[in-house]
């Protein structure tokens, strides 16, 4: 089959033709590949950061956003069968760690990352754990979705955690309107009373959150004025940051009222805050990790309601590096999908 | 009568006579002082800290640690009388802000706060706000509980923020045993089922933790290493610094496990750390700012029933000097307290 | 001044002159009523319910969902002024107890209950306390909004306690779509991700849960299996009671999947639920108070972006028997107002 | 082997010969028993209670209270091995539907409930799921710990469920100190900082309140007086019912305080209140299921800490009929515990 691989980092991904994968353990599922999301990390993967930190044997399999059908099941699956179509959480977990028996297959201590430390999904079949498949329902394409295997539950993930302190009269403010920030704001619009702001340096990015509804706009420049005019000075209650490169962070803490939360989910540049700031302001900073199973579940049942719309292009799988240079280059509006012929 | 009052920042406050306070406001209520604590934070107000923060007019009275008996009322004072012992919540609010009517009293738009930004309470008298007051009930005595009405409440508040999150089996780490630290560390055992260390540089504050039931305790170089091997190699849920001055930090965050809360109470440091790692060990990080009114009458509860002891030291107010030079130079064990003749 | 009041119950209430209330405490605001909503409280209250329970003198006036203008304010008084437009919390809080400085006004241990306790707000003018008070920005109509003085709190709280358990996916059902049943609906679409059900015995209601945007509308005999089918069998994740009249806490409980939410806003039949199916079932229940000052202040603030739309029918002061009667006999589609000529 | 059986429902179960346990399943684990607990629902399962609502195939074993040593082991099986110490969860849950991902192991869709639904551990071995087992450390026997397995987690849920909500100077009632009752006062005293009373009608519970370390204790018709008197008339916070019999809920709500919890583990009774109570005192009422697997795995790290004492009295398999007729007729403190020879 067609895959597209890491052999050198910081060097394009080739599209080499490898053995389709096999099933080995008791639950190991087959995917046949609908569509697989382009990421910002799959960026971050062709350039080493992860190199040291998860050390993955080359080559692999580029891909962590992935949806299709089951094409074979291991032994002891029980939960889907042969046919059925199905959204992939990026982790294949052990089902028996503590992490895992409290559902935050995150921080499973056994588990695998396909795309990141084995193969991935920027392929026509991947190897996965039956404990990573969200059915979808009939009707509902594998490709329209797959964005939301890792962009979309990261982005709910953060809208979750900040819904809990968010309440009518209050102000959110999204940094980043690409293909995490633009579900976050129609998130935050469906699980919060709060009034929801969008800020992006680019005009692609503002008119794709004028698209989803955000109540107010804003370039990087004009933001911090903005959003204390919004406030009547005194700042915004939550911030999450989908970009955090940068100066990013410090301009997201200057929009901060007292008692405010900022959010992390984009990553790259360094945090940096005087402890008297901390203090003074009584500020919370939360980082925000990929979503765990119910976090895509919980989002999938949004989406078939309609209540979630992908801003989506596709590329043939062929095309992957197109796609990843078009990505790095701003040239995206919402999400790259790749899709096998 | 005896006020100990700061003039020029930088330099010793002056022990001068002036004149007792009077009743201005419907709300006010002169105390007459039975105790005030002597804090950090009393050493950077000398040292003009919150010279452009706050922009105190000076001369004024330092002391935001107070517990003594009530001396006279406003008109329209109905919760307090006089000769009623209390202790004085350190700011004194508005009442009708969104704040106040939240029972977030340190949000208060209108409020002053004595011993920072107007006359506090290292004299005979001090004007506050019956909004400040919690009764003592009999048998207890003003000198002996003043600490708490900054100190306690500051460690109270953090300690109920972590408490959301600590499960049994999870460990807290408390760095800095002094004043605020060993009060933290009890309640920490009241308040939570999580196994309780303690972190501190000196023998003094080593032995304070002891007295007060520290399940574990390390000096600074040990206590990365001590903790790690506590926890499986996992790291602490929860790290609550009381220092956070000089690399301390770094150190903290060094402790804590993926998905652990590292909660910031003491100053003077910067925070510094890359995204990268906020999102991929998914940390929450909590400024906490002084307790609200609730906060201390809830503490006021625990210590009444003996479950939480204060470790103190008394000085009479000529000896103010003396007291924060102590405290400058680490040769105190809990906390000093400033008692008028 | 007219103000319709209570000299004997079970009687109906008459229209007398009387004299305009004074000032007589330092917080003490004079309300020229704008508008007095028509509760069904009201109709307990002349039937003497309250009789016994709050031991009310008479005559008195009837009217706690009140609105207006500032006439006179007492001389503590600091956040109104003469002249504002206001909506009136319906109780006179002390400001000092301990439930008031946690901001839980209706468990404070020294109010009063203007239209319920003492002189209410079917009149010319309302006499209560500075704490009571939300100012409105210009441009909202004191009689628009008067009936979120307390049918939207009650609603509002009700929503904002099991907004804490809804999640994307879950399943949340009104029963009884009237004056506070109408506002349910839509705060729960706002602070919720929730699918949203309606239930109403009458076409009126099913009507007015259409207009506010139900996703499913059902009548009283078809809810249990219209519910049972929506949900796959398993039953709704919140049922919120805004009748509790004859044989509606069974329906609702029937209505309920094991670890569901029944809460309880309207009242008159009893709950009898068998210990064995609390447990099994897993279910929690909950009573709902008046909301309280921080819940109105919330409110408005949806209110004011239009994200709460109230339908409202007037009425002359005059015509308060009217209005009431028409009430009892179900001939109001969401909320009567009596308004002073 | 040997197993104590129901035959027939409101007989005595007899002791018979039957054969080992074999593994079927990928997942399943054989458990040789090391004790079995007595539980007040084995005689409800005795009585047929559970024969129309969960229908179990008879003869089948008692005993749902497991723990003991891993004796064999599925070919799917990672995390216990033979050989070990285990605790047992007393349902053997699927692991793939919605409530097991999200670690709410009662609520499983697909589960076995030894004990109760299918054979149990009233004898030498048992057949259970891998998902069921929390390893014990070395030195924790296991008919020391056995009655935790539900005994102790369903306290556990119980008291993690009200410590939300529990602040200091707060007063929890428990009402009932038998099996679960003295293990749920231990646990309030190390989860939560409330004062902690304790209601039981035998002098046989109330010696064991005492030696637990309540705070207050009280007869049954001493309590409702008693309970006010210690709270200055208000009443408890929280009530924590583990009898659930006769007027037991009747009385729980006369001692509860306006905003108050009643908790409900016990069953037998019915509850019965006006909703315009459950209104205007604002009650929240809770039922309570068993603990789920993350609440067996805290408890155990108390139990392991030594934070959490069991009270137990030992019998041989043999003597099965002699320790539910003490149990029946109040003969035991604490709880029994079923050891084969």
């Amino acid at each position: 089959m067609k895959a597209v691989r890491i052999h050198e980092y910081r060097t394009p991904p080739s599209l080499d033709e490898i053995p389709q994968p096999d099933l080995h353990g008791h639950h190991d599922v087959i995917v046949r590949i609908g569509g697989a999301g382009v990421c910002r990390t799959d960026l971050h993967v062709v350039d080493g950061w992860f190199e040291n930190i998860m050390r993955p044997e080359r080559p692999f399999t580029l891909g962590h956003e992935n949806a299709g059908w089951v094409e074979a099941v291991g032994d002891a699956v029980t939960s889907v069968h042969v046919g059925d179509p199905v959204i992939v959480h990026p982790l294949a977990t052990c089902g028996v760690c503590g992490a895992c028996r409290q559902g935050e297959d995150m921080y499973c201590t056994a588990s695998t990352f396909p795309g990141v430390t084995v193969d991935g999904g920027y392929a026509e079949y991947l190897c996965t754990s039956e404990r990573s498949l969200v059915l979808l329902p009939p009707g509902v394409e594998p490709a329209q979705v797959a964005p939301h295997a890792d962009a979309g539950i990261t982005a709910y993930r953060a809208v979750r955690k900040v819904s809990e302190v968010l309440q009518p009269g209050q102000t959110a403010v999204v940094i980043g309107v690409g293909g995490l920030g633009h579900i976050g704001l129609q998130l935050l619009s469906e699980m919060t009373p709060a009034r929801i702001v969008a800020v992006d340096k680019s005009q692609l990015g503002r008119d794709l959150a004028s698209k989803v509804g955000a109540e107010a706009i804003f370039g990087t420049e004009d933001a911090i004025d903005g959003v204390a005019e919004l406030t009547g000075g005194l700042g915004a209650d939550v911030v999450i940051d989908f970009v955090a490169e940068h100066d990013t962070p410090d301009r997201a803490l200057r929009m901060l009222r007292q008692g405010g939360t900022y959010s992390i989910v984009g990553y790259g540049a360094d945090l940096h805050i005087p402890t008297v700031e901390m203090v003074l302001k009584e500020i919370t900073v939360l980082g925000n990790l990929v979503g765990n199973y119910a976090d895509l579940d919980g989002l999938m049942k949004l989406v078939v309601n309609g209540r979630v719309q992908l801003e989506t292009r596709d590329y043939p799988l062929d095309a992957a590096a197109q796609a990843l240079d078009d990505l790095e280059n701003g040239r995206i509006q919402g999400r790259a999908v790749l899709t096998p012929a």
